[in-house]
Order: C-alpha cells, then structure tokens, then sequence
C-alpha cells in the first residue's frame, strides 16, 4: 500500500444509523458508496482485493477469477475507484489493487449496531 | 416490533470481506440490499426509522422530515421494504415501519475489519 488513507473517518460521518438521523450532506455522500458495490461482481471484485495476501491484488489475478472479459472487469474496477472505495498503481506490466480500509469502515460503522465498542473500531 | 426477524444471519454469510473471498451466490443475495440503500433519500428514511424512540416510526413522522412528496416517500420506504431492509404494520389510520436489525448487521459485518470481535457481532 504506498498510498496513505485519507482521513475522512471522524465521529460525526460514522455515527451508527441507530444513534441519530443522518444529514442531507452525509447521506449525498454516502449513497454513491454504497451504489458502487450494490452489484454481484464489484462486491465480489471488492471482497477478492480485500482478502488477498498482502492487502493488495494484481489485476491478472482478478480477470482470471470471473468468466467475464479484462474489459468488464476493468470497468467495474473504475467504478469502485471512482467512489474512492479501491485505489491502484501500475507496476510494470500490471495494475495493483488495494482497498481503502479507513471508507469500507465508514459504511460498516454506519450499519453497524449503536454499540460504543463497534462505533469504535471505524 | 410484531414481527420475527428471519435467522438470515449465519457464521458464513457474515464473514466480513477481508476474511475470505465472497461466492457468487451471497454476491448475488447482498448487492440488491446496498442497492436499496444506495439512494440519500432511502439512506435517510432508514436512518429515521433506525434511530426514533421505541424502534418503530410512524410513517407521519417520515413524510415531515422530508421535502417530498407522501407518494415518494412511500415509494422509497416500498424499496426499503422489499429488499428486507425494514417492515411495517398498519395501525388505525397510519403504518409503522421498523428496521430489520439482522440485515443491517450482515451488512455491516460484510464490510467491517476482519476482526473475531466484530464478525460475532453479527
């Protein structure tokens, strides 16, 4: 990972829906996040960068894992990048994948329970 | 709450994304509830719900808080509602709606660190 996270993580953004209605701006924000992996293969694409070894991912180790073209695969690759959920660096002849911890523990954070300890660990 | 919640909440289900890649099939099952809340209004309506006193909201007091129309608010409470993402009863003149904590917590763990604490929250 040779990006560092950006720190959108604060109290306010990652208050449990439970603990107090979410604002306008806040859910603006977060809608386009949860879109971007309110589909099968992005969720999947998502969840085999997260779980690699290494925290990070080769793209020919992605295309490999779908029956889908490198293409399709490419796009939905840009769509969790664009909402900031993934970033990636070419080395060479390949692209490496890595997820964005500090956003996946945002939308967690926001579903999860009202429960300081679970609260805490966004 | 008049309802069950139905045990959708299993040990492989929930195991959050970092801990092993996704199937094809929980994919399939989970996009369509980030779908739903993949909207600022509908993230807002959940949360409203989520957190008003006693657990359930009137939908009187979901159509006030909004700067909508009462058949769009029902419209999107109707996509809420048929992801699994809330329920609702009728009482007298106006329905109840509540949320389906189970489903928020899968949710939430799928997404969450691949921490033992935080996967048996779920």
């Amino acid at each position: 990972m040779s990006k560092q996270v950006l720190p959108i993580v604060d109290a306010a953004c990652c208050a449990p829906l439970a603990c107090e209605p979410l604002s306008e701006s806040d859910a603006a924000e977060l809608a386009p996040l949860f879109k971007a992996i309110a589909d099968p293969v992005r969720l999947r694409l998502l969840s085999l960068i997260a779980c690699h070894e290494g925290g990070e991912t080769c793209v020919c180790d992605l295309t490999t894992a779908f029956d889908l073209t490198p293409p399709t695969i490419s796009h939905h690759l840009k769509v969790l990048k664009q909402a900031g959920l993934i970033d990636s660096e070419r080395r060479g002849t390949w692209v490496y994948y890595w997820v964005e911890p500090a956003v996946l523990a945002r939308m967690s954070a926001l579903l999860g329970p009202a429960a300081p300890a679970l609260a805490g660990t966004a």
